[in-house]
């Protein structure tokens, strides 16, 4: 099936637009690239006025729809927020290029060199909700790493995404990159359109809630990005450091409650859970978190019952579910059976607690006293973060500018034939790794 | 929708159990899994009479049933082929151990270290064709990367893979790893029901037909490596040296016709075409090869048409594709068109046309004047060789025993919270790298 029978002619367009526009910027300098991203910048400090005004249309729509108030957060795009956007512009030149780097340099035999390079991945597809300043951030992510990139921004956010999209485009029109590398999609059908092109897009970035990102996973073989769940957990071992645990508990899961990496569930050790559940519930409730308890955490603390679904819930809030485990061993398998394969954390001081866990555990992160709120392209020292996969394959975790870039090999050769390392006097293989 | 649902209890079961032993595997040291390959070698070494026997009574089935003579050469399994794989189990100890590698070791702050290491990816499927000893070479790679196998070959060689698999598993029970790593499945139903089972299979392997790697990529959301076709390209440019131009075409397509990195398409500039054509035909035609021309290479040759279906046809044998071009540019559209992305090469003096082929070919190996026929692990020095990828994200090209493993993120801390960094009195992150 080709994309021409199942997209319309439009979008078939502005895909191989993008292709060939993305073709030419993926063998750009990086200065050129940093260049463009500065004109970005400026055009889109000369198109405040404008990007603002289309913002104030787009929420003013949303209110006499009846947008509920975090979504409208987000929408909202006030002087600071778009200053600071475009400031992330500047960050993102000041990053190192992903592309070019040499990750093999090899000599195969006398003039015959190999090298695997990176190059960037081609065109992006970028799926995400009604948060203008996402366009601005993604977009120069994507000219950064030598990517044309298809944006489709949350319906209600149209009017600024637009506005913005202009001026990315009249700031390109004044450098070497063509400004078809940004391509702003703005109808629900050609999100589904998107998603069946294969042939033109080369990875998804879905950006929303988890029944959304879900639904991306499950309706497109090109690959994505992202995670639909962070179900992260909080083992508290017998032998941790019991007020370490408390501190650990209330910044995971109160810090920012609706982050992916906070955690949902608490699994105690039998043999602490007397002492440390009534500390431990005393901090989280001063803080307004809702806890619910199996069986032997009831027997302790006058909570709500947790259910089965309770283990399985992300739930994005000041709720807490809580577990008592005979021991390690079932604290790892309740993670590997209920996680996410996000994030997970022990709090112990016993290193081969820790050493076990860490190794047992299935996830992109696994940590040993300290909480589940770091696991972020920022913290982790990325300078950006385009995602977090909790896929097992690479990239895992928090990903960088080097997940929007992939290698290929080149081999250098002066007439090498590969009959000449074959048969009775074949000639032997140098291997030599080179600076 | 849960495993259970779609597979037989007793995959199911064979499932969890080769991820539980999987799991005891993954924290092995080295030295323990070279111990296990070597017992493995010394137990295939004890059965090579069974599985001798088990070999000639799947080749007299075979016989009865009329296998194809290609086909019969992979099943039979001579004693000196059986020595070759055992000892190939002895060169696989010998590898770098891909698991424990510290990729990223970075302070985030004081008492605060990530580490990002390598890990096993859990279990792997492999489905592969009526050839014994990938059993034996597939299980030994799979025990050195620390995962789980279940493996299944082709019905003719059902007989040898149980020797084989009875053997290793005897080997195996003298060691520390539970023999439940390797598993065998005998019937084609379990082939289907194991593409289903992405709650316990981490990475599918399909080695076969293209049309078989096909229909595994189609069939299952699993990841997996390999590709389905090998369309290569070799390009001769305008200013190619056109003795070794021949030099690589008669390599690229002769010396192993039906590999993947053989070339199917020969595209020539035609500044050179009236002058290199019957040069590179004699050259071709002394060794058989069939060629077929588009309109121009007919003008030079007297050969057969090349039609639309040839420039996308793996011809895996002694028939050639070959295509006159006005430009560089265009044969860089026509490999981009028609290609497989798997490897394609130039031959030209002109520098800075090779490097703009080496930028603008998608495909996972770009080759200066040399023969398409070292896309191969082995020729890159990796040691083994898992499969060659032809998709755009890592792992990309000829894979080795880095591809059988993933990485997690490990952060070590003294009872770090993030609400220490974030706020009007924030701390700042060091990330500062580590030896």
């Amino acid at each position: 099936m080709t994309a021409s029978q199942i997209a319309s002619p439009s979008l078939v367009a502005i895909a191989q637009t993008t292709c060939q526009a993305a073709q030419q910027l993926a063998v750009l300098p990086t200065e050129t690239k940093n260049q463009a991203l500065e004109a970005i910048t400026q055009a889109l400090e000369s198109a405040t006025d404008q990007i603002l005004a289309a913002n104030m249309a787009d929420c003013a729509a949303a209110i006499a729809t009846g947008i509920p108030k975090a979504l409208y957060k987000r929408l909202e795009l006030d002087e600071d927020k778009l200053r600071s956007a475009i400031t992330g512009v500047r960050d993102v030149a000041q990053l190192s290029d992903p592309v070019g780097v040499v990750q093999i340099h090899r000599q195969l035999d006398d003039g015959l060199i190999l090298k695997r390079i990176t190059c960037p991945l081609g065109v992006l597809g970028i799926i995400f909700e009604a948060r203008p300043d996402a366009a601005i951030q993604i977009s120069s992510l994507a000219i950064k790493s030598g990517n044309g990139v298809i944006l489709k921004g949350g319906a209600e956010a149209v009017r600024s995404c637009e506005a913005i999209v202009q001026a990315i485009h009249q700031g390109l029109a004044q450098t070497a990159i063509k400004p078809a590398v940004t391509q702003l999609l703005t109808t629900r059908e050609q999100t589904l359109e998107l998603l069946q092109m294969e042939q033109f897009v080369d990875l998804i970035i879905p950006r929303g809630s988890n029944s959304f990102v879900r639904f991306v996973q499950e309706n497109t073989r090109i690959p994505v990005l992202g995670h639909a769940e962070g179900i992260c957990h909080l083992y508290v071992d017998k032998a941790a450091d019991l007020e370490q645990a408390v501190a650990i508990a209330v910044d995971a899961k109160t810090q920012y409650p609706a982050a992916c990496n906070a955690i949902e569930t608490l699994l105690v050790h039998q043999a602490i859970a007397s002492d440390f559940l009534p500390r431990v519930a005393a901090a989280l409730q001063a803080r307004d978190v809702e806890l619910r308890g199996d069986e032997l955490t009831r027997e302790i603390l006058d909570i709500l019952e947790a259910k089965a679904v309770d283990w399985v819930t992300e739930y994005s809030d000041l709720i807490l579910s809580i577990k008592v485990v005979d021991s390690l061993e079932a604290a790892i398998e309740h993670i590997n059976t209920y996680g996410s394969g996000h994030t997970d954390a022990i709090v112990t001081e016993d290193s081969t607690a820790a050493a076990t866990f860490l190794a047992q555990v299935n996830a992109a992160g696994v940590y040993h006293n300290c909480s589940t709120r770091f696991s972020d392209g920022f913290r982790y020292g990325f300078g950006a973060e385009v995602g977090i996969s909790t896929q097992k394959l690479s990239p895992r975790g928090p990903v960088g500018l080097e997940g929007l870039v992939t290698y290929k090999y080149q081999l250098f050769g002066t007439g090498h034939v590969a009959a000449t390392y074959t048969g009775a006097n074949a000639r032997s293989f140098a291997h030599k790794d080179l600076e």
